[in-house]
């Protein structure tokens, strides 16, 4: 979804029509254009800080794992025996074991995922090409990405050259939790609804005496039609330093250098990645947005502390969690209510408030690009 | 399904194929040319007796709200924002307060539909063109009926000229019951089910305290081809007076004049909107038929006393509803040993007993014409 | 899926393709061209000894009873009723009683399928042409098997011409113990499983102990490309009698001549009908498998002893069944995994171990001949 910024752009003025949020059709080409295609996130890279160490990813109908090889790079490798195709690694994260090993038949690949030994196959066969199949896989600021795509694509940091969250320092971060629900909406329904506080003011009465809810969105934004929007300065309120209910700090030891942390808060809204990073100096908060199917979608939110700050001493989980987690609850309930609605054969797409949902008329003009509807 | 009565048209003399069970297509084409098009019951009238009052009315993928405007009349609006989508109003039935606010953005409709409100919007929105998309009502003998129709039908009492319940003075009754329940079967097996008595005589022991289970078809109803049937004397027992466990009335406050109150029973059976109606003169019951999938329907009884009646001092629920609730049960059964019989690629329509099948005969070839098959 | 054996057919080398597991309208093809057309096992004779017994045999979308008729022949009937379809008979087996009647509307009929009475059809209703329809019945050692193929297939002793079980008496037999179980895998994932034991040494440690788990599968098969495969010689451990914890008798009542019981174990794995059939001196073991979907695969089991032998006196339901439940339950597991496996879009045939995965070369040889594939 990458874009020419350009003065005579057109931007839509009213939202998605109502196939895109019902068609199954539709949903397979978003996976191909969009999920299979681009840098999806997919953990901490402390997650996976020793040889054997995987993290297990599922999307789009395709389960890949995140190894640390033995020499210390990253492999992103499909999730299936080369041999009867049955799944290798059942657990969401953990170690492999001395090796990747299929239960079935006893089949065993090293972990950059070459076929090691195949017992008592016939004395003909040849080992060599039956290695386990792989995906691409990227690091940027301590955090795990991959993809799909035939070809290796730019660079995350290629993809976001100004996003800019260096005083954080998120590669010393660690995962403090982590938080999957189920929405019973279409994703761009909870995706725009991410993106706009149009809706804040009578919806997150907490969020509200933090934050300022009526921020408009244009003005923030570095670029009408960038593929994704990034601020140096989120709106807090007066007095407030970071997203927790009463704006306080809820990790005693900062993110970033000690000597100096970071001020105010940064804020990423990815739109062809489906990913958004908001980074306090006590803590940071990753969300990222799965279709099940045209009308489910997994939300995952991950909470990052500096990787030193110990648990009940330094930071206390639910300290920093609370805000996030009221706010997605109040969201939840607002796209669900608004996949309901959308049911309707006479439902046409309404006007976008340009003020206040610009990027969600920055989100459909992408996505208008991505899916070759312009 | 109107058609002229001529003595040279032919009934169908076996029953429906098995693609018109099972297929989605088909349901979706009898969506289109029967549940969207006709008026369908929804509530009666003292149900929406001030202003704002509303109903909530879900059928054939659509929702609509029928809603009692600040003049006294009754308007039906589609269940949904005209901003993002988001459902209006969730609950069944109810008031929908000072107007009809949507509580995603804050956009507010007066209860006939115009957009009063749009907070925040930019400066040059006209809110003239975003109001409520509106859907078609009529009131019959105190019964509100909707149509999802493009234009609007003929009225319900021009559609049901001699279906005389006048002296029952149904506007004058409320809701005392209401059940809903579910039969996996298709509802054209449920419709018939509900039409023909050829099945009553070894399956509903206890109507057959009451009334006559071995009644024909033809001979009471008069016209072959019209869409409904009437019947002005519903074959009671002697001495037997209404539907309930031992035929006495269960209501002490009768309907109609007090004076003169009715006698006998009245029953409609209305094939386009797949409407039962029984009147006695202590009780009516209404029974509707609403697909949700090709094997699944769900059923609505309502039964009625006289507005003035009052629970265990004029009418007890149980007892107005114990000889109803049975029969359902009985039948439900039947339907879903239907439906289940039915899917087998052998199947072929059997033949009509003629004598006793005469109200399925009439309903499948009005079935026929509406979906255009004749 | 019968065909020539020849030396210059060429065996697959690699399994099914993906779209061979998950494909809705392959599975539709297979019901057509395998489930729906070749005999499939439905019961022991003894469960239909009397005139009206029945059992009732549901796949692919058909439900069909076998009814032990007057004259002591076996039929198989359409579980459906002529006049609107009402399933006829809903347990899983018993006795018919008087007729076959239908609690709908009243129709009864013989056992042989023909209408005996439709009480109050009109008088010039004609009841020949509407009885029962019928499928093919066959039987084979004391099991039953039905054919739903539009044509008599050749019969179950002609397709299996050396598959000799003679000296086990299974006309003889009883059925000591029933189980079904549901694996949310594709039905040909759990046929391979079942068919080679390249997996057997790491999986199945109890059966290890009775048989060898090392076997390959070639040598003991009399044809490369017959539809079916007999093995006189099971390959069991030295001192080990049949396929129990111990490898012991577990019904003192031996199978066949009391005074010659019967040496060795015989093994059947009948790939056109998903059939396997193991027989020891004291019990034998039927194993089938029918789709649910493309992904559901329902297994029975079935453990037979001798007519004559008493539970908890000369066998123990358990003693027989235990180590059977064990390996299902082992062999269930790895199935899922390989189905959780090959949904993903990179999936490729992986290569078959040509000394041990024989039977499934010789299964998908044969799938792709009766598929048309060939």
């Amino acid at each position: 979804m990458t874009v020419q910024d350009s003065p005579t752009i057109e931007m839509p003025t009213s939202g998605f029509r109502r196939e895109d949020f019902v068609s199954p059709d539709i949903l397979e080409e978003e996976m191909e254009r969009i999920f299979r295609k681009n840098w999806m996130y997919v953990a901490h890279t402390s997650q996976l800080a020793k040889p054997g160490d995987f993290v297990r990813h599922d999307l789009a109908g395709e389960s890949v794992i995140v190894v640390r090889t033995r020499s210390g790079e990253l492999r992103a490798l499909y999730n299936f025996c080369t041999h009867r195709g049955a799944q290798l690694l059942e657990e969401t994260s953990g170690s492999c074991g001395r090796a990747i090993t299929c239960t079935y038949h006893g089949w065993t690949f090293d972990y950059d995922g070459e076929l090691r030994s195949a017992p008592r196959m016939q004395p003909d066969f040849d080992k060599t090409p039956h290695g386990l199949k792989h995906a691409w896989v990227d690091t940027w600021n301590g955090l795990v990405f991959v993809s799909l795509a035939d070809e290796r694509p730019p660079s995350v940091a290629e993809r976001l050259p100004d996003a800019d969250f260096g005083e954080h320092q998120l590669e010393r971060a660690k995962v403090a939790v982590e938080y999957r629900t189920v929405i019973e909406a279409n994703w761009k329904i909870v995706w725009e609804n991410g993106g706009e506080c149009y809706h804040c003011a009578i919806n997150h009465p907490e969020l509200g005496r933090v934050m300022s809810v009526t921020r408009t969105g244009a003005s923030e934004s570095h670029s009408l039609v960038a593929d994704y929007r990034f601020d140096r300065k989120f709106p807090l309120l007066e007095g407030m330093h970071t997203l927790t209910m009463d704006g306080q700090f809820r990790s005693k030891r900062l993110l970033g250098d000690p000597d100096s942390p970071p001020e105010g808060m940064r804020f990423l809204n990815w739109h062809s990645s489906i990913f958004e990073l908001t980074a306090a100096a006590d803590h940071a908060h990753i969300q990222t947005f799965k279709p099940l199917s045209t009308t489910r979608t997994e939300v995952r939110l991950v909470l990052m502390v500096h990787a030193d700050a110990v648990e009940n001493e330094d930071y206390d989980a639910e300290g920093i969690f609370e805000l996030h987690r009221i706010a997605r609850g109040q969201d939840s309930g607002l796209c669900e209510k608004t996949q309901r609605g959308i049911g309707s054969r006479h439902y046409q797409p309404g006007p976008y408030n340009t003020v206040y949902e610009y990027s969600s008329q920055q989100f459909r003009h992408l996505y208008q690009q991505a899916m070759g509807q312009l």
